[in-house]
Parts: structure tokens; C-alpha cells; sequence
């Protein structure tokens, strides 16, 4: 089996001057290594011809694959595909089917197309044309010189897309992908990173295939296994077995695998049990509701929602008995449960759940900011109310309060 | 005033096994900027030896300064020291209070020094030692064969400190810092890139002072623009000319500077038209309202909203009639206008939106994936429907939708 070596070029003078992180190639650096094909370098240069050509001609030297980042847009500083013709003295060509895309975009979004917007269609003769469905540009694979080239767009959402529908598929196929590096990452919620590595401390010690790693995320704690073996079957199964004698020491906590989110889990949860939910929120203005609802299939579980911010939005269409607001206040035990109760109703839904509390920056009704009540009730009669008293600025209060309540939701549908 | 250009470098197969960013040359990249020092290119390279040195050779050859990160530790695979040694053949001596801070360290930590500690004090013969509060290993700077080297640690803590504290102050003696780089960012919706280039293609070619970059960006297209001068007053001043220039141009489709947001904007302009706004959203879940509960003082111009994703929550909540249900369908111009006007209705506000349509992955009621409706109507009358056809998977659809709707609110009180 050969044994490739890769490096990877970000052009874009917005790199240079700090204004973003090449997470690109970090991104990227991560996928190869999946594979076995080594990094040696890392590049970043500017949108500038003569340093972009240098580049590109000093990667060719040092790499079997190149990968480029950035430069393939429609403006005059994207000089990604002229240095490549300057260095490799290949062909560019219309291409059609994108030529047709950027036509319908433009139709689409009622907008004018100008003469540069052409640019973006243009690819190298004979070379492998990515179809970019995140984005305009399309990607590129150019076999040159006994190189690999692989030209992807900067914007890293249609990076991604190209990298996992058609780069990594190629790169397969191109490596044999037998030296294999697997890794996967177990998701918690509810403990803290040091709790967790305490209860697994003797396994991270003693065990090196796969290897442990703890991990503190904004939305919890993750455990990455990491795991090299001749075959994916064999580095699946050590995985598999370090996972299940992980799980039998912290398995509560428990709840997905890699790219699994917490909100998913809770849809599919809802939908096995039969059950379906509606949230009332205040300071969460919606984005717990819209968490549920980015999921796919969410519409058989969650029918809508209601933000009510204004206190006359709780009595109007929550039904939140004046006195409460009288004379408990918004932000109050009573008025979460009264929330809860209205929206079950409101939705005819199996659960409620509702937000209330203070995002600050300043406080309200005398209640300091990051006071957050959050209260589940269900239509055969359960409830309950939390309070909480969370730091950070306003962003902070309200994502935790939502992160808060996804995790009260799946330990309930759990318990 | 001398010119200088400058190449950032980092060492560490952490990077290019993708387990950081290099987040270290970003910040880096910004600080010099300010110091109007030209930063040409970011290498990334591993702890190998013989690539170190030719990542070395190769800066001597591009930069005038050239800054290292990491590879200063006390392990074996830290290789900057022997590295720059073989290419500059400078001697290494013990720096001995850095000697006497690591003796004591391992005294009040209780903990045995192993040989390789030592391997931290070792300083470049003649150097400036740039004293590490931070931690452990000290910083460098070496002035050789005309070119000016600084070492730093890899811990962006420790980075950071020792740039604050030394490396700044003695970037700003050696530029005179006279020459000092200021820019802000334009921002604008509803004119995509190329257009907006197209629009101001004579002021990027003809203009050097500052510099004009148009960039797309997720929410909309941002024009970045930089001035060098001798004071900040002169920059900002300069910046403000070309800022008028542009906006003559293409004015119409502006919205904000630097931090600001589009919703943001639209708070404030509701605000000072004493207006008020709630949207009924089905695909998008309620990410359109907390856009809006997300800036400080919303509640002053957003009581709330509904989320109707289910067919009988537009019927029950937001009065839309059955008969559209039935003869339209719930992705049509009729539903979205029916629930924009029973949101508006329902909240009692001036302005309701509304946001019905595919979100993915598949088809619905016949329409494909990515057809969205948004209504805007207003408590005196006015009404409007249009509708997109969005690219992309479920998320960025909604997104988009979401981007479109404040882009829809933001005109509409413009206009």
C-alpha cells in the first residue's frame, strides 16, 4: 500500500490579517488522518498571483496531494484558478451544468447576474468537477504532473459538503484505506468533565487502543475514543468495547454518539413513546422550540410553540391567571408552571414545558440576571419547576436556559 | 519608514493532525496588522526535525520577521531550539533564572525535575529572554544575518502574554509605529457580491488608502475597509471618505458597521418609529423571533410570537382559515398572508411576518424542498408575499429564510 502525503493551502488574505482561523485546514487535517494520509504542512497566503503560484509550486514539491482552500469566487482577489493556470499551464473551460445553476440562482433570488459571476463556472480541462450543493462554486480534482489537486471553496459549510460527498470517496478509493484511525465521541449531559474523568480515571490510564479522552463542550461533556487497527470492522469493535465499559460506569449521563445532538435524541424519544411537547417561552424568545424543530421529522412530535416575551402575551394566550403576575411575578416559580400548563393546553400536547426568567443585562422584578425558572408538566398530571441561577452575559443566560431545558425534557421521557 | 513583511510559523503535529486550530497565527495576524507589518504567509509544520529547518530556511528567505509558536516544551518532540540552531548556528546556553524559576516550581508542586526540564533554559546565545509569567518556557528574540527571529510558546495563554508584555513594545520601537492600520466593516443585505463589486469596481481598482475588499458572508455581504496612517484620527478619517463614496453607490442595501447585526438594527429603527413586530413561523421554528429577543430591549418592540408548525396550530392560533388549508395548502402566498395578519392580530402589534414553507429533506404538499412564503402586513393595510426557492439542507434553508425575513422587516421600515 502507498503511503500519501498531503498539504494543505488556504488562500485568502482575510486569513492573514487575523480576521479569521484557518479551521479549514484543522477541519480537513482531521478527515485525512481518518484515512492514513499524513500532513506535512499547512500553508496560508494571500490573495496575491506571484506569492499564490510560489505556493502552489513549493506544495507540488513537498506533497502527493495538494488541497486548496479559498481563492475560486467570482471577484477579481479570488486568484485561486489563474495561479493554478500559470503553474500547471492547463485549460479552463465553461461548465455548463454550473453555468446553468448560477443562472437559476440568480432567477430564483430576483437578483441581477453580472459578467464576473461567470468566473465561478470555470474549470480545468479534463479534471473531476465536484457539484457544490451548499454553494455556488463548484469543486475541483485535478490529476497533474502525478499530483493530486483538490480545489474546495472556502465558505467551510460548502468545504464540508464537497470534502464529505466526493473528496473522502475518492481518497478511499485512492488509498486502500487499510492503515485506518477511527474515532468516535460519546456525548454527555448533566455531569462535569472532572466527575466524569474521576469515575473513568483507571481506564484512561491503563488503556492506550482506542485511547480516552475527556472533553468540556459549551453543550456538556464528550469522551473521544480514538482507535488504529488494519480494518474499520476491528477499530469499530474496540471502540464498541471501551464504550460499553465506559457506559457501565456513566451511562446516565449518556445520551448520543458523534454527531448525534441532544435535540435529536429527544424527538426520537418522543416519537417512540408517542408523545409529543410544546414550549412557552419567554427570555428563550423561540430558540428551544426552534432546537426541536431543526430536527427532521420534529413535526410529528412538536406541533409549534408560543414566545411569550410581554406579560400580556402570558395572560393572552397562555392563560396566566392575573394574580400570578400580580402579585408572583413573571419570573416565578408560579408563572413557569401556569406557562407550562397554558401551552400543553393551548397545543393539546402529552408535555409542556415552559422559560421564564431574566437575560439581563439588568435584572427585573428585583430578581438578579441569569434567575431562570424552568417548569415541565404533562397532560396525565405531573409537573415540576426549577429554579436556576446562571452567569454569563445575556446570550449565555438564554442558551443555557434552553440547553437547561433539553436536558430536563430527556431525563423526564428517560426516568 | 521601513516596510516590514512577516511570516508567522507554527510547529506542532497537533495541528496537522487537525486537534487545534491554529488560532495562535489568527490572533498573531491581527496584533501585527495594527503595526501596519505585513504578514505574507502561516506555515504549519511537525515536530520533524528536517522539516522544521527547511520551514525556517524558506521564512529567512520570504520574511524580514519571522515568528515561531511552539515546539519550546521540555519533551523530546519539541525541536524549535535544535532546529533554528542547525540553520543559524548560534550556541544554546542555560538561562539561569529561568533555571531557578523551574527548580522552584517543582519544589512548591512537591514534584521530582526530570532532566529534560532543564531543556526550557536553554536560551540562544546573546538573545533577548522574554520573561514568561504565563508559564514555563521563556520567550526569545534573535536578531540574525538581518532578519529578526521570535520564539514563542504554542500555549495561547502563554503567547499571548509574552506578546502583550514584550513582543509589541518592541515591534512598536522597531516600525517607529507611526505607521498605524485602521479598518472597519460595511455591511449590507440583499445585494449579493459580485453585484455589490460590480457596483464599486473603479473605487477597488483606482483606491490604495484605504483599501476596499468585498467579502460574502453567510448573513450578507461585508465590505472590509483598511487604511494605513500616521494617527488614528487620520484613518478614521480616511475611512469615513470612502465609506460616504460607497455608500452613494449602494447605500440603499447598507445596514451596519463592525459589530452590528441586521437585527440589531431593526430593534432600534422599530424603536424609533415606536413600532412593533411579531412574526407566526412554521419552518422556521421560532429562530426569527429570538433573532429579535436576542438584542438587548427587545421587549420593548417584540411581546412574542407563535410557532405554528402543524396545520391545526395556523388554524386554532392564528385564525387561518380551513378553506386555504384545504384549497391552498399551508405552502402557499394565501396561508403565509393569513398567518402573517392572525399574528399581528393575536400579538396586537403593528407589523406581523409570517414563515411557511419546505424546510427538507423532502418534498411537501408537491412543493419541493426550499420553497419558502413570507408575508409582511401591517396594522394600516399594507401587505406583501413573496416567495424564494432557497438552496441547501433543512438548516440552511431555515437560515436562510430566517436572513430573508430580517431582510424583508429591515426594507420595509427603510422604505
Amino acid at each position: 500500500m502507498r503511503t500519501f502525503t498531503a498539504e494543505i493551502v488556504a488562500v485568502g488574505t482575510e486569513l492573514l490579517l487575523g480576521q479569521i482561523a484557518n479551521t479549514n485546514a484543522q477541519w480537513l487535517s482531521a478527515q485525512l488522518a481518518r484515512y492514513g494520509i499524513n500532513v506535512f504542512h499547512h500553508s496560508v497566503v494571500g490573495d496575491n498571483l506571484k506569492r499564490v503560484k510560489d505556493t502552489f509550486l513549493l506544495a507540488e514539491k513537498r506533497a502527493d496531494v495538494i488541497i486548496v482552500t479559498g481563492g475560486l469566487g467570482p471577484t477579481e482577489d479570488d486568484l485561486t484558478r489563474e495561479a493554478f493556470q500559470a503553474v500547471s499551464h492547463l485549460e479552463l473551460e465553461e461548465h455548463e451544468p454550473t453555468m446553468e445553476k448560477i443562472r437559476t440562482y440568480f432567477v430564483n433570488q430576483n437578483r441581477r447576474m453580472t459578467p464576473n459571476n461567470k468566473k465561478q463556472a470555470r474549470v480545468f480541462k479534463g479534471c473531476k468537477v465536484l457539484d457544490n450543493k451548499a454553494g455556488m462554486a463548484p469543486g475541483m480534482i485535478v490529476e497533474h504532473r502525478g499530483k493530486i489537486w483538490i480545489f474546495l471553496p472556502g465558505v467551510p459549510s460548502e468545504m464540508k459538503y464537497l470534502v464529505n460527498h466526493e473528496v473522502l470517496p475518492y481518497l478511499k478509493k485512492l488509498t486502500g484505506s487499510k492503515n485506518l484511525i477511527k474515532s468516535s465521541v460519546l456525548k454527555f449531559i448533566g455531569i462535569g468533565e472532572s466527575h466524569l474523568e474521576h469515575e473513568i480515571a483507571d481506564l484512561i490510564k491503563s488503556q492506550t487502543n482506542p485511547t480516552i479522552a475527556p472533553l468540556a463542550q459549551h453543550d456538556g461533556v464528550v469522551i473521544r475514543l480514538t482507535a488504529k487497527a488494519e480494518a474499520g470492522e476491528e477499530a469499530s469493535e474496540l471502540i464498541e468495547k471501551t464504550k460499553q465499559e465506559i457506559l457501565k460506569r456513566v451511562g446516565t449521563y449518556f445520551y448520543g454518539v458523534d454527531q448525534e445532538t441532544l435535540e435529536e435524541q429527544i424527538v426520537l424519544e418522543l416519537k417512540k413513546q408517542h408523545k409529543s411537547i410544546a414550549a412557552a417561552e419567554s427570555l428563550t424568545g423561540g430558540s428551544f422550540t426552534d432546537k426541536l424543530i431543526s430536527v427532521e421529522g420534529a413535526s410529528a412530535v412538536c406541533p409549534g410553540g408560543i414566545v411569550s416575551y410581554d406579560a400580556k402575551v402570558k395572560q393572552q394566550l397562555l392563560d396566566v391567571p392575573e394574580d400570578i403576575i400580580q402579585n408572583k411575578g413573571t419570573i416565578s416559580r408560579e408563572c413557569a408552571l401556569a406557562m407550562a400548563k397554558g401551552v400543553l393546553q393551548k397545543l393539546n400536547t402529552n408535555i409542556g414545558i415552559s422559560f421564564t426568567g431574566v437575560a439581563g443585562p439588568g435584572e427585573l422584578e428585583g430578581k438578579p440576571k441569569g434567575t431562570v425558572y424552568i417548569a415541565l408538566c404533562t397532560s396525565d398530571g405531573y409537573e415540576q419547576v426549577e429554579q436556576f441561577a446562571f452567569p454569563g452575559n445575556r446570550n449565555r443566560v438564554r442558551q443555557r436556559a434552553v440547553l437547561k431545558g433539553l436536558e430536563i425534557v430527556f431525563k423526564y421521557l428517560k426516568s
